[in-house]
């Protein structure tokens, strides 16, 4: 098994690597949400970035990295749809080719995004593991470089530089919230935000329709026996892997908050009320911490990272015909 | 005495609350001075920031934080000139009203600095320590609100802030190097530098006319017993205090470098035959270091802190007299 070991200094290359190839998100102050829930509210919109979501970071780094030999054969990748995205985006940039493999739950904004940068999707299996087996075997087969969306030092370092992005330009969070799905931002947020500042908190977030990180981190060993149901948070959605779990441990990650799916809903239906910003169920995870009240996160300077943006539009008007008492 | 106690929480609120004000300043890499000397050497060079010296990092950081009340007391200092040009440059931007102080050493283009920007310049005593106490007596007289160059939290994480804008542009420095008159940017190059990697080197670099740093720093004492000479180096001169070399020690800057007047006049010609660069001869000892080749810049990446540029038009043109077998 792979063994994660990351560090400060490998976030600041990352940072100084991948600078010139992706977007600085603006850092956004939500009077709204302050005022609903007693915190000091701020999102990191990644959301806003190339292609839509925070993969970009991890994604351009790791590729960066390869040599002219590797990057001349193409790469390969599975994904649940936003690492795909940026890959697909990456590769074309860097002038090869790529193949990724995203589960049938994937929406079709995240494959029209692959197509619309020219590589090879192929959606196979119920969820990631199986799009993850078949893009193995197409790394055998056609000896592309496996591009790993979370289980890399690459990507983890690569999706830590939105902690150096966010608290350079705000210095004082006391507490960052991370959508966790592989666990590569957790981890990455956590080693660059503690390095900033020690006295920062960095807590994953998953929904209670797929919590094996919150078994998992706590109970300090591999726990995947949950009851999966579905969600809204595609992204966050599925088994895990234990190298993300033992690194979010190691690096000092202060704890994984479940929060309710509904409260997720509402999360993705705020935002488009009070901001105009469309964001996805696995980026909503933060308002429903927030909304639910959680002890962590009481009169503290909160930042949200708001992970993505690409919900298709069939879901999301969905989730806006659900009705709140604050409309 | 004062202890001074910083951290890099601390550099890194500095960086959000001055970031505003002060120029990212260009990092540049030097084919000349690299093939000569045989590392990898680059500038930054704050001799491009504004009002043409790294100080009004350090001086804004201070200046942010004071109360409306205490501004409007205004301010005063001590300088040798770049901090003296800094604060009369805040206190304008910031509406109030700035009284500096400086030795008769103070070069005419730092005296013209602080008058160009509209605050009351003294001109007392024959070094630093004599401009310093004759401002603490218009502290006591005027009420205002003295701003300290070096000796003071604030002006050292002011001062850390060009580590985070170096590594974050170019992540893979072995070693910086800082000149060292006061202390406050080898003292917070240092915190923030072995924040972001605890592997980078840190040195202090003063001229073998004026070494106070060199002796305090090895014997964990102060010590100003030295042969004080001439020197251009005029931002390095004169007796040092023990707050900021205490704090060196702590922080573990790695070392002090003692270079030659000669080599440090060098360094101000080849930048200009070289690069078209007017630098100080404070700025210059860096390159004076890397002539010399001392054993700790060996084959190393090289960050060079080009601090200020703010040299008199008679002593530069008398510096540039002198002729080298480079030429």
């Amino acid at each position: 098994m792979v063994t994660l070991n990351v560090e400060m200094k490998d976030v600041v290359q990352a940072y100084s690597r991948i600078r010139d190839y992706v977007a600085k998100t603006p850092l956004i102050y939500s009077k709204e949400t302050s005022e609903r829930v007693g915190s000091e509210v701020w999102f990191k919109m990644e959301s806003l970035q190339i292609v839509g979501s925070h993969k970009i970071r991890g994604c351009m780094n790791n590729i960066l990295q390869l040599s002219e030999e590797d990057l001349k054969k193409g790469v390969v990748a599975a994904s649940s749809g936003n690492h795909a995205q940026a890959l697909a985006y990456a590769a074309k940039l860097l002038g090869t080719t790529a193949v990724v493999c995203v589960p049938e739950s994937t929406p079709m904004i995240k494959r029209h995004g692959v197509l619309k940068y020219g590589a090879k999707l192929v959606v196979y299996g119920a969820d990631y593991n199986e799009a993850e087996a078949k893009a193995h075997e197409i790394e055998a087969l056609e000896g592309r470089k496996y591009v790993h969306s979370f289980e890399a030092n690459e990507a983890v370092a690569g999706q830590g530089t939105i902690a150096i992005e966010a608290l350079l330009e705000k210095g004082d969070f006391d507490v960052i919230l991370a959508p966790t799905g592989g666990g590569g931002l957790v981890d990455g947020l956590a080693i660059a935000a503690k390095a900033l500042n020690p006295d920062i908190k960095v807590y994953g977030l998953q929904t209670d329709t797929s919590p094996p990180w919150y078994k998992s981190f706590y109970e300090k060993r591999l726990n995947n026996d949950c009851d999966f149901l579905p969600t809204c948070a595609d992204g966050l959605e599925g088994e895990i892997t234990w190298p993300n779990v033992d690194l979010a441990i190691r690096c000092g990650v202060d704890g994984i908050i479940v929060v309710s799916e509904q409260a997720t809903r509402e999360g993705v239906k705020w935002m488009a009320a009070k901001h105009h910003f469309m964001i996805e169920g696995s980026s909503a995870v933060c308002l429903a911490a927030l909304f639910e009240g959680h002890e962590e996160l009481k009169d503290k300077k909160v930042l949200c990272i708001i992970t993505g943006g690409n919900i298709d539009l069939d879901k999301f008007t969905k989730i806006c015909a659900d009705k709140y008492d604050w409309e």
